[in-house]
């Protein structure tokens, strides 16, 4: 068994502060400040050249893509983390286009989160006229999952409602019609189990800044599934992912397996602190999460209903169905999120009216989700939103 | 006056090294680690997700990119940092390729870094059988500038050698010919005085973990001409990169100017370690680096070829036409570099028998450079790396 109050222990949490935001950004794991101070004292100030060997900062990138492997159903040697997920999903798509040379459409759903549209597409105008990138709603998946189809490209829980796709059942429609599956991860890697290897799932990728509390701007990770890895030839064939980089040959050799999907030299400062952030995950059963999530976003579902009139549960209400989170509509849900913040409560607002929750079993607990419902309930049954500084939309760039 | 002291006092250098690798990795600048422990406890520990806004991080690329631009006679506004190099390579070479749809094949020469061929043959491949990456000598890249060409990509100051490319020369024959130019700045940014805006540049990219101390794994950085800025569709259209990022629509629309060339999020640990490494070269004058970095050079060479028999001088004679580093061919390099570093003289090994030292007087001045060359004298005219233990290559991955 977990247990959940050793992993809050390990993160540090501001007073004062119930944070429901974890799906954005998760909190700082106590360990990282100790160990940001060693890699940069004792590795790139003592080491200097010598911490790529020495330190094995080389190997950070297959180190880490194995520990969130575990959380994820992964094959050992079969995650590799590096660069964005914007930077992922591209060459995840790319990739997968290569190995179905004879299709020209990707296939993907209204639900997805934009930036995955935006590298799809981007990429697909460079590729010429005939690629499409075909967009439907989340429900008519799996009827336009046809033999026209290259790529299949989804998020398997949606950024704003949490809703779910049956990644087995979609992968498999997908192979039966001889489609290649691109899984985005953001919101399920360390939200919910995963069991990439049993789904028989080809290419997935995620990020580590959300429930796997890696700090703002970690890196990204790529699943490349081990029958495929081999016959892949990367899109961004960068230096690290050569079969010798230091040769310095002019011509690309991908390099094995999954080392061929890395590109450029790995960002060590924010793996160090993303090393830090697993070490809580090492404590932690996926299961337990997962069980411990549902009694979190069930309890909150039911308070919010009781005394929040006029939110509308805009998350699917079968847990089964929903990853770790819970989104409501609510027409002033901008103006409430900021009226939210303001009492110390943190989740965030997606627009055009989704005031969002996300439930983190490593450092929330019951009574986190019932204080934050009762403010909530405060903040709605008072109309405490109604005051111009809350309406105000901060230009976040 | 650059206050040269004052600089080198500002870097944490471990006892009895010298250090000839910053064209490598740079050394740690002190102020680093109290910057890294502000950013992890004081803005993700205690802001969490509102850190974006009130600490500033989302500015963080673009301001970053300004101080670089400063360094690289970039106008304001026209740098932005994030990513890999690699990646910043193809974005540009990807986006120059649009800007000239009639013409299909991309100029670049055998000097370059292997991963800028890499990824322009990654991308190239993918566009078509049509698209070719014509690889031809540094010394003939001038004679192939043709009206067949569609984008020139150089570095301009070689990795091996230190030979310089004439970006005004070049750059200016490129727009003559209607050829759109990506300068890789890798070797030369804070190496030696560039002048995007008074060559007519139109694309640069360059990394910041060598001569500016970003860090290990620090992001790359990429440099739009203003004039062509809003012209550009960029390739790797991330979400970051849009008009209205957190509008979430789910079409792409580019932001503005340089903004457009942001794709993820970025990595704000390793930007706060840049920050900090940025803070030292507010305190230096291009101008007084390169002159110092040439009587570096100048007295290195020196000292070499007067007391290392064997060793060649792989570097240009010509002061002005190299960079700020010096490399000697010698048969038993490898070994002999081993050598040099047991005895605390780092450099580096470049394949096939290169031996390479980078002079960056920041922190590396006279004194350093005398004592280096007596180390390397004794080590070759005493056979000194004549031992097993220097021949054996280790694997870097």
């Amino acid at each position: 068994m977990t247990d959940f109050k050793a992993t809050k222990a390990m993160f540090e949490l501001p007073e004062g502060i119930l944070y429901l935001d974890g799906n954005s950004l998760g909190p700082l794991p106590k360990a990282v400040d100790a160990r940001l101070h060693q890699t940069a004292t004792q590795e790139w100030g003592q080491m200097l050249i010598t911490g790529w060997n020495k330190a094995g900062w080389m190997g950070l990138p297959t180190g880490l893509g194995d520990r969130i492997g575990r959380l994820i159903g992964a094959e050992e040697g079969s995650v590799v983390v590096g660069d964005t997920l914007s930077i992922k999903v591209y060459q995840a798509v790319a990739s997968a286009l290569e190995l179905n040379p004879n299709r020209k459409v990707v296939l993907s759903d209204n639900g997805n989160f934009p930036s995955d549209l935006y590298m799809a597409d981007g990429l697909l105008r460079s590729l010429g006229a005939e690629y499409e990138l075909r967009v439907v709603a989340p429900e008519e998946v799996a009827e336009n999952i046809t033999e026209e189809i290259a790529v299949l490209m989804l998020t398997e829980v949606d950024y704003r409602t949490g809703r779910m796709h049956d990644m087995k059942a979609l992968t498999e429609l997908a192979h039966a019609n001889g489609v290649v599956t691109v899984w985005d991860l953001a919101h399920s890697a360390g939200a919910i189990p995963v069991d990439l290897a049993g789904c028989n799932a080809d290419f997935a990728v995620g990020c580590t800044y959300k429930y796997l509390n890696g700090g703002p701007g970690a890196p990204a990770f790529i699943y490349v599934a081990p029958r495929l890895s081999d016959r892949v030839r990367p899109a961004l064939s960068g230096w690290l992912g050569h079969e010798a980089p230091f040769a310095f040959d002019l011509d690309y050799r991908p390099g094995s397996g999954i080392e061929r999907m890395r590109v450029g030299t790995p960002p060590v400062l924010q793996m160090a602190a993303l090393s830090a952030a697993m070490d809580v995950w090492d404590m932690a059963e996926m299961a337990d999460v997962r069980a411990k999530s549902i009694e979190l976003t069930e309890l909150f579902i039911a308070k919010v209903e009781a005394t929040c009139p006029g939110l509308i549960l805009a998350s699917t209400r079968d847990p089964a169905q929903r990853g770790s989170q819970v989104s409501f509509h609510f027409a002033e849900g901008y103006a409430a999120m900021q009226a939210l913040i303001a009492r110390g409560v943190i989740g965030d607002f997606r627009a055009p009216d989704i005031m969002r929750f996300g439930f983190t079993p490593l450092y929330v607990d019951e009574n986190d989700v019932e204080q934050a419902a009762e403010i909530l309930a405060d903040i709605i049954t008072n109309n405490l939103w109604d005051q111009p500084e809350y309406k105000i939309r901060q230009r976040v760039t």
